[in-house]
């Protein structure tokens, strides 16, 4: 896969990744480690809570997309350093079982006016389940290299 | 600790956290789960890297903040379901050695009209090293229950 520069993207360009399915041994995993909450380490309490059943962490829903994101048809010469993220949104849990993928959409391309030999993107990941319910959503500002940055 | 109800917070209430050290064994394992690039694996990568060393991932630092969030002092009665984050920025890398620690304020309270059991709170969710230089901030719209809620 080439890796791509600022001169490179267009706003509208898409790209897709590969899937990652979410086991019940994933969430309990990562929620023992970074939210360890009743609804996300244990069946029965999770019966019983908002959710009405197990779910993942909504930062685990995001390493996941970070990890689709990565691994993804979508490569940036030097690599992918986020700046800041916005209007991060979970519309529907991950369950046990869900099978999840993400889609990266170029809403903005900026060159730098200081630093010429690179510049800014804006993007929108959403990520799927295997039933095209979206689980996520937000827009990422991403630093870009321009072709001739100084390796 | 009490568990908190949305008529015991107010605009302004800060609360606290315990700390975490963060190990070089911690960032390059949550990253060869989620954020499989060089700059968060490998020292001698990372030497000649945007970073000019081992850092953590973005999403690492989230995870690690939203552990110092679910076990410090702030306990809401039902757990800490989120509805959505914003301006997720990080100032500044969490690098190997690092200590983190959480201070969150809360910005607005807000009780549901069509369904008074609940409300919202606005928070604002504030991480920093050990040097007090901050590694990461963000805004999250939190679902508060109000004393009487159906359990």
């Amino acid at each position: 896969m080439t890796e791509l520069y600022l001169e490179d993207l267009n706003v509208g360009d898409r790209f897709g990744s590969s899937t990652v399915h979410v086991t019940e041994r994933m969430i309990v995993e990562f929620a023992s480690a970074f939210d360890p909450q009743p609804f996300h380490l244990d069946l029965d309490a999770a019966q019983h809570s908002v959710f009405k059943g197990l779910v993942a962490s909504g930062w685990h829903t995001a390493a996941i997309s970070m990890n689709l994101f990565v691994t993804g048809d979508f490569k940036l010469a030097g690599g992918s350093v986020g700046l800041g993220v916005d209007e991060l949104r979970w519309p529907r849990p991950v369950k046990p079982g869900d099978t999840l993928q993400l889609q990266t959409e170029i809403t903005e391309v900026r060159r730098s006016k200081s630093k010429p030999d690179r510049g800014v993107i804006r993007i929108r990941n959403v990520t799927t389940n295997q039933n095209d319910e979206v689980v996520q959503t937000f827009l990422a500002s991403v630093l870009v290299r321009c072709r001739g940055f100084p390796e």
